[in-house]
């Protein structure tokens, strides 16, 4: 098959590459022109344009965006629209918040233009030797594209979720509930690193990898992690989040679903971003007012 | 009525003031001499032996101690003891354990002395001017000197709570409702702080002191320290906790009560002590495993 | 002053009697026609329509509007507009919104109407006889009928708290608080319910009401609940929530920060309106498909 | 290898299949009789107490406990003291707290008996087809039954965790962790059974195994579970706890480690097993106070 992917970044290159194994023909647009080259050499068909990338792909065409959530989607989409025909195929395996997938897919639809809104899982590695793939849209659509699907997931790696919008949806869920799960491990490994005993870090993790009921990939992650710094002493325990943890929550919350568990995640990654809270100066403040507390000066 | 009081630390102090405005007669120990030579100066009669405070005292004596929770509860009751006659009372006044408490009571009755466990609330200023007591032990020991603590206390602030270990327990709740009242006035001015809108705090403070639903004491506190340092810039955010906290955690989690307000402001205290968590870079590392996500290097 | 009132209901009522006993002309409409009757009966001039109501004030027209929050504050606003003057002034008292107050706002400003949002807090009481109230909007509106706040607020019950929006955002934060004290206090007296003491619960409200750190109003209310019901025996614990606790999570969450008592105690509600989760059908589910473990039937 | 199996409950009957299958010779006591008739039509050797399973293994003897962690434990081995000789060895593979652990290891050192604690993971399946094992205790003691370790585990699946306690403690953190992802998990689906999509739930586990960052067994048995019972109708989602959750928590309380993921995990378990709060009531009563808010009669 042949595929137009718009975006080079991590994902979308070794998607690319993935897509190529498979035998498919993909030529590929990147906005920085050394990433094209790059693919170049690779095999992949360089497009330094998105006119030139349409005018590249023979009809019913299928275009893959994977770049950033957000504006840039939209910007893309407005930029693809005049070169398209009727029943191109958009597919957006980026991370984007699937009311927004719902939006575009119902504005695409009114200019007679298909969507597919694909949540990719599996990390770089997932991308480049076989992903998880959720995919939500019209169930025509993704029968006509359902091999390439097959072909970039793992076996049984794909599933077709329902109308617009599921595919990423269930992406964000799946995020939410990673959320949750890394938070829950990186609890364990607190508590383990505190106790009073003298503990291997990377054997835990590898025995609970073998036999466990905690097993699965964010474990053996957790074991190449220690295995590569012991005691993690090199970095700093910040974490960032990209948004579908929040998304996850504010779902919850609007549905009126107790979720406190995701919920406790994402709040220990803001305030793990902080260096200081101003909650804590109140309540500092305030003990120190009934109590004669002490404080801890600036 | 005859007094001694044992611990003249910030609490204790003011509150041998307290009883000596209302015409108590107050024999002090304390561990260091200058505070006792303090004292003296105050109306109050020093003691400088444990020895010499039971000497000085008439029976039915009355023994207050209001010395930090822990051992040094149990070293100054097993000090006490030689010198006191039947039915002596000692007064635990201090945050101890109530599980401590029923312990010593326990102890005690075996040897003939009789012990009340009371919790004290209000701060240096209550414990100056009129405290909250919640009275554990005897009943027929609380009638004994039901007036002392209707002294001690504002008006309707004393109440006994019953049997052994009652009034530490019921002033151990009263703080652990304390941490997450404190910790939910402390969210919503960081809610305040980092809105949209310029606000001050101090006089945001001051309105809902009067006549909203959160108006009460910690509000009033919330002024105070407004009024002193508009946005709190002199301290850290830095927030300790003494026990009483973690007990009434402890308590929820046997009781299997859900108690996730009160845990959380506990969590965010103590996270509140950390500079970098464990958990924070098991969480950064896994990031960087699966997606590349950028770390921040040490 | 001359005040146009809209809204009759519980909040309503109790203010244009508030007005009124402060000296206040109160012009009232409401859905219902029963409740104007009733108001007539009070010295309150009944407006059987919206036009009636504002034509039965005099310019500078005061207008409050005293109505749940959502779209029936639009619809009267919209209802109002033809009949209203140049800088006439639209005051919204109710628990809005504060990005739809902005909005509204901005809408009126256009038409050359003033508009304030004002925060009310105090419950009914409040409302009756003296409440808490927060005002947003342009200073010289404020400044316009600050005696109006003044009168109709507890001593010191009225601020100005900026620009548009801000009252309603003062509210909202106020009202999130509020959640988390609840839960606070909530929890506090389910481990005293739990507990192997046999407590008062209304006594020890009493007690915690006189010189305790957290004394205030809501434990003044739990005093009352308890004298009421000493063990809540005749009521179901399902708590409910109008929205201010949710959009200040959400507030929370968009502006990245941890907020986990809010937000526990608003999951806790929803928690409490649900018989059964599926969350935890899952987690029963999983024990079993791992440990055997028992699971209750349907 | 000869090894005295005390207790046939699910995991130890299991576990003595296992054992007999990798060539070791299993002699077991049970408290019911039937299970060790059962077990004896499978290869075990039936022993009807204590001292007939002491008198049929030859010295340096290994006996396995797999019974319910508590004062059984301690039972057993008081039974089993009078008939062991220097340097035999107990193993406890159930799920003992690590303190008993450390205690037991200490009182059975004084008699010359040596001690391991095993935690065992993996469930049912696991003992019976390759377990995850973590081995506390003195290393000889270790490396001398090392293979009996390797044979019962999957492979890779066992670690010697460190000295007394650690076995159990690596175990309990492990449950901790299983905890909070398994909340996680839920949190997810029902997020994903309220959403606006018609989901299924069977499909969706499905494709998380495979590719995704959260695959995993407990994602597996999600998907076992969904085709069982693809909507969960036939079950209630009440979520029993058995202990290492709590003790996990108490752990980071005491370490002083925030742990609000597994914490709220447990939490949630807790809120399944009541019908209705106290703390629910005392919310709905003050919302009544101070707003007349309805509230649900009993």
């Amino acid at each position: 098959m042949e595929i137009g992917l718009i975006g080079l970044g991590r994902m979308g290159y070794n998607l690319a590459l993935n897509m190529r194994d498979k035998g498919h023909s993909v030529v590929a647009y990147n906005k920085t022109i050394d990433r094209i080259k790059e693919a170049e050499k690779e095999g992949i068909i360089g497009a330094y344009s998105i006119e030139e990338l349409v005018n590249k792909l023979k009809k019913r065409r299928v275009i893959w965006l994977m770049v950033p959530a957000g504006d840039v989607v939209d910007e893309i989409i407005d930029q693809l629209i005049p070169y398209l025909d009727e029943h191109d195929i958009i597919i957006d395996g980026g991370n984007s918040y699937y009311k927004d997938s719902i939006r575009r897919y119902n504005y695409l639809k009114e200019k007679g233009i298909d969507f597919l809104d694909v949540g990719t899982s599996g990390g770089i590695e997932g991308a480049r030797y076989g992903a998880c793939t959720m995919i939500g849209g019209d169930e025509e659509v993704f029968k006509y594209i359902k091999n390439l699907f097959k072909d970039i997931s793992v076996e049984n790696g794909y599933l077709y979720t329902g109308k617009a919008g599921s595919g990423h949806f269930v992406k964000m869920v799946h995020n939410g509930i990673e959320y949750g799960m890394m938070q829950a491990i990186a609890e364990g490994f607190e508590i383990l690193e505190k106790s009073q005993f003298d503990l291997d870090f990377k054997e835990i993790a590898r025995v609970w990898n073998n036999g466990s009921v905690i097993r699965g990939w964010l474990m053996e992650l957790t074991e190449k992690a220690f295995s590569k710094d012991p005691k993690l002493e090199g970095i700093k325990g910040v974490m960032f989040s990209s948004g579908e943890g929040l998304w996850t929550v504010q779902e919850a919350l609007s549905l009126k679903i107790p979720a406190p568990v995701i919920t406790d995640a994402l709040y220990m990654r803001y305030r793990s971003e902080m260096e200081d809270t101003f909650s804590g100066k109140v309540v500092a403040a305030l003990r120190n007012e009934f109590g004669g507390h002490e404080v801890v000066k600036k």
